[in-house]
C-alpha cells in the first residue's frame, strides 16, 4: 500500500511512520518534510502535494495544530488557529485528496477525546475535533468508489508527557493503542467512525 | 429577563420570540430587524450589536447559515458559509457577549440532528454543528460568574416541510418541542448540554 502520512515528523506521526514503513510504502509530508512539503493551512499546497505524490491508498493525518491557552485569550483571531489547522486543514485534505485518491482507499483524519472531555485551555481544540468528527461522519455518506473516512480519536498519548499536568486523571493511551487505531481505520472496512483507540 | 434572540425573523426565531414576549423582554436581532441589526458573520457588528442592547440576561441564536448543495461543490470556499456563519458567526456571540451578559445569564446556540445523523447535501451544517457543540462542552468549563452555555439540536422541525425530502424517515420535531428545549435552556440549570428537544 502506498500510505502518506500528513504530520510524519511530529510525535504521533513518527511511531506511525516507522511502523507502517515495514510493509509499506510510506511518503513522509509537513512544513518541513524532506519527502513532500505541505502546510494544511493552504488549500494550494495541499493541491501540490497531492500532485507531487500522485495516486495513492491511503492518507493518514496526524498534523493539527490549534489555539491551546487560557479561556481569556480566546478571540475570534485565536480561534483560527484551529479553524485553519485542525479543521479546514484535515478537511480540505479530504476535498482536494478525493480527486487524487485511488479507488478503495482510505482517509484517516485526527481528533481527540476533548471533543466530548473538555479540558481548561482547550476550547479550540474541542471545536476542531469536533468539526472534523462531524464532517467524516457526513462524508462517509458522500464519497464515491468505495473510499472511505474515519477519524481516531486518542486521549493524551503516553509520549506527550508534557500535556499530563492538563489532563488531571486521564488515562494515557499507549503508542502501540494509537497504532492499533490506526491500523483499523487503513486495514480495516469501516468508514464514517470515530475509532477510539482505549 | 431580558432575551435577545437572533435570527427572530427566521422559523424558528418567530416561533420563540412569539412565546418568550409573553412573558419576558425580547430583542429581535438579524440582519434586517428592526429591533437591533446584526451580521454575525462579522466580530464588529456582533460587538456594535451588545453595545446597542446593553446587559441582558440571556442569548438565543437561531442564525445559522450553512452551504446546503450537492457533494462535488463542496469546497474550501463554500465550506466557508458554515465555517463563518453557524461556527464562528454563534462562537463569536458568546466568547463577545461574555463580557456583556449578566452574571448567571445564558447562552442558547442552534444546531443540530446532523451533527451525528448526517444526510446527503448537508455535509457543512454537520460539520458546523459539531463544532458549535464541542465549543459548547468546552465554553461550560471556562464560562464565569454562573454564566451557562447550551445548545438546542432538534431533527427537522414541522414548520419547515420544504426539508422533509432531504431527511427521509426523520420524525419533524414540533414548535412546541422545540420551544421546550430552548426552555429548558434559558430557565433551567443546566450548562454543557446538547439539548435533544424530542
Ligand atoms: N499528543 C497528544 O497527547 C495528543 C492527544 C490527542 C490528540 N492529539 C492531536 O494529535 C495531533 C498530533 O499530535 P502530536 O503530539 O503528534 O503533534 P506534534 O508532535 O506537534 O506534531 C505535529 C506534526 O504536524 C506537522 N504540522 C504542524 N502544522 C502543520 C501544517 N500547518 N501543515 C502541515 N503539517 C503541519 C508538524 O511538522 P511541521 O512543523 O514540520 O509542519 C508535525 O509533523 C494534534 O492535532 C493533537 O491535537 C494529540
Ligand atoms: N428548519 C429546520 O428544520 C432546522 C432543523 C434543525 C436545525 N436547523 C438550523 O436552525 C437554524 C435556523 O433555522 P430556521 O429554519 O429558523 O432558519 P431561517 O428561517 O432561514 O431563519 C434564519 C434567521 O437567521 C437570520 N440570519 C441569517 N444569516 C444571518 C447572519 N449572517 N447574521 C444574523 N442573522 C442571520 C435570518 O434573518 P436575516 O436574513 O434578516 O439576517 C433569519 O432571522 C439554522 O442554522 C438551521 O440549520 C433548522
Amino acid at each position: 500500500m502506498k500510505i502518506v502520512i500528513v504530520g510524519a515528523s511530529g510525535t504521533m506521526g513518527r511511531h506511525l511512520a516507522s511502523a507502517f514503513e515495514k510493509d509499506h510504502e510510506v511518503i513522509k509530508a509537513d512544513r518541513h518534510s524532506d519527502d513532500v512539503k505541505v502546510d494544511i493551512t493552504s488549500p494550494e499546497s495541499i493541491e501540490n502535494m497531492y500532485k507531487n505524490i500522485g495516486s495513492f491508498d491511503a492518507l493518514i493525518c496526524t498534523a493539527g495544530p490549534t489555539y491551546v491557552g487560557p479561556w481569556k485569550n480566546l478571540t475570534d483571531k485565536t480561534f483560527r488557529n484551529g479553524v485553519e489547522g485542525k479543521m479546514m486543514g484535515q478537511i480540505n485534505l479530504v476535498l482536494i485528496g478525493q480527486h487524487y485518491i485511488n479507488a478503495k482507499g482510505s482517509f484517516t483524519l485526527i481528533t481527540g477525546a476533548l471533543t466530548h472531555d473538555p479540558q481548561k485551555n482547550f476550547a479550540n481544540a474541542s471545536a476542531a475535533n469536533a468539526a472534523v468528527e462531524g464532517f467524516v461522519r457526513a462524508a462517509a455518506i458522500e464519497l464515491e468508489n468505495g473510499i472511505r473516512i474515519n477519524a481516531v480519536s486518542p486521549t493524551v498519548i503516553e509520549k506527550s508527557p508534557q500535556y499530563f499536568p492538563y489532563f488531571p486523571g486521564e488515562i494515557p493511551v499507549t503508542m502501540q493503542q494509537l497504532e492499533y487505531g490506526f491500523s483499523k481505520s487503513v486495514f480495516g472496512a469501516n468508514t464514517g467512525q470515530i475509532i477510539k483507540p482505549y
